[in-house]
């Protein structure tokens, strides 16, 4: 039973922490709202902790890799092997992903969920791309490695993915779960020619008609549709939201595993922070299903965690502002001349 | 003579360097183009340090702090003391500019250019904010920060300002560098009212209506609508940029004084990065005026360099990875099926 594997229990936020929080803003030596979406960020942070004074330190951008048996339709500018092959890569410190998450001060966790042809999921445009039991034990990998990320003192888990072919389980995953066209949710991934996305197109458009699949099934979507990789981002969010850790969505990919477990559990959406606006044309339709509001729009389409990554900064100094600015009172300034808003 | 001390030379940038960084991108495991804008920050930065590899570390936010008399006209929420109030919460490093410097691994420099009632500028609303000799000892005491930044081994060089007033200055002067209208420049600054916002409008009609100043005259605007921090800011942009340092300029104040160093040297936006959009209204039509793009729109609207502190971590992580990233041939990955882009 699938319900079983995801019967994770996600809270509601701490509202007197968020209050303790909103009012320490307001005794900051700065114009009140002056520092805009740090601020905001600032006080989900402490609701997501419960505590006035949020963490930042603790990050960690958790990678989840996997094959996709939809690659024989030649969805990919990339041979499968590069799946691998990047693995190797994350482990030698010398992928995209290392250098921002050095920058970020963060750690990488690459897991390994299904990477090889031997481990690759079914054709997705042929067959359900997972069996229910391939599903439970993806999300599991997920939940599991949440858990281990809060035992490690993770408080910022930063979403990261490595695929081969895993835009077109987005894509057709988004369509899906939103309903809209193929046409409008698949792009170029890795960097298609046009006639490389017409055909993906068709691919996606094929595997909505065979699957047939209902938007308030998401977890028929993830198996049918998804990838390991997807549903293990999927498990790792809703654990990660119950163990009270801020999620940094990163980019299509791990916005479209996020979709799926905001579908079962909507709660899951106070413990998310979408770092940025990809390139991919399905990631703006799933931002505006989710109503989410990402935090820059950089013109990026790597995954990997990259958006992620880069976002840490940004919630690190907010952090820094909120725990380390001194109020009017100590620092001995003037407050407004109308005694503030 | 006013042009003398503007008559720094700005080289244009090493575009020998930025093919050579080009090249280097494009051997970089990931697809190409895949991050976006910060390829192209990684590019900019190699033509402008002349390297291959750019530098990233040498950072800080220089403020310039000088007080305003256009306060007479009561066009800010808060008292003219908080000036030099707010120069002992930098030094003593309790201020929303500390906090994100530290995220930064930015120093903060700050420079005092007329801090207190009696170094004040004029009222511009009746006279001519400075006479041409304050201009220039303000544009020299910024041109010889800059100088002093780069030897000090600065390469990314953050704009800040602190002046009660700043934003009426920045009003009237982006109303005279644009033609714009009194009424689309001029926002809430620290958080005015809508009637407190409505008489510094008025406040800066009429400082245009007096001053009749033409867009082709830009050091006579900065003369007569600015302010000694923002000439300051004007001087250092243009030595910095001959110093051949990146530019992070901040937000509204910073922009309008860049904005005359860009009017005296167009070249001086090819040294120049565009942090934030602030949530002031005058920001927007400058940014518009000068083509400038920038990194993120986070609903800022505080000064002090807080913006450009934000986006250091944004160039850092482009630099690292530009230069800390494998190459397919070093890691043993696959390039593209079709031989790359």
């Amino acid at each position: 039973m699938v319900a079983r594997m995801v019967g994770v229990e996600v809270e509601a936020l701490d509202e007197a922490a968020a209050e303790r929080a909103r009012a320490r803003q307001g005794r900051l030596t700065k114009p009140p709202g002056s520092l805009g979406r740090l601020e905001e960020i600032a006080v989900r942070l402490a609701a997501i902790q419960r505590r006035e004074e949020p963490l930042s330190r603790g990050r960690r951008i958790t990678i989840f890799a996997a094959d996709h048996g939809v690659t024989d339709e030649g969805v990919s500018s990339y041979p499968s092997e590069v799946t691998g092959q990047m693995l190797a890569n994350f482990a030698a410190g010398g992928a995209a992903i290392n250098a921002l998450a050095r920058v970020a001060e963060a750690d990488v966790d690459v897991v390994d969920v299904g990477v090889g042809k031997d481990k690759a999921t079914r054709n997705l445009a042929r067959e359900a791309a997972m069996t229910e039991d391939e599903l439970n034990i993806a999300l599991t990998i997920g939940v599991e490695r949440a858990r281990k990320a809060s035992a490690d003192g993770v408080v910022l888990a930063g979403l990261g993915e490595m695929g081969i072919g895993n835009t077109t389980a987005a894509s057709a995953m988004t369509a899906a779960l939103t309903g809209v066209s193929a046409q409008r949710v698949t792009g170029a991934g890795t960097g298609l020619e046009p006639r490389g996305v017409r055909r993906k197109i068709q691919v996606v458009a094929r595997a909505l008609t065979r699957h047939r699949l209902r938007p308030d099934e998401p977890l028929a979507i993830l198996q049918h549709l998804g990838g390991r990789e997807i549903a293990a981002l999927t498990g790792f969010c809703l654990e990660a939201a119950a163990q009270r850790l801020a999620i940094l969505v990163d980019g299509f990919i791990t916005t479209a595993a996020f979709a799926v477990a905001w579908k079962l559990q909507p709660a899951v959406k106070d413990y998310a922070f979408f770092s940025h606006r990809s390139e991919e044309p399905g990631h703006r339709v799933l931002l505006e299903f989710l109503g989410g509001v990402p935090l820059f729009d950089l013109g990026m389409r790597l995954g990997e965690g990259t958006g992620a990554a880069l976002a840490m900064p940004v919630l690190a100094a907010a952090v820094e502002a909120h725990n380390g600015m001194a109020t009017f009172e100590s620092a001995g300034v003037s407050d407004r001349d109308d005694g503030g808003a």
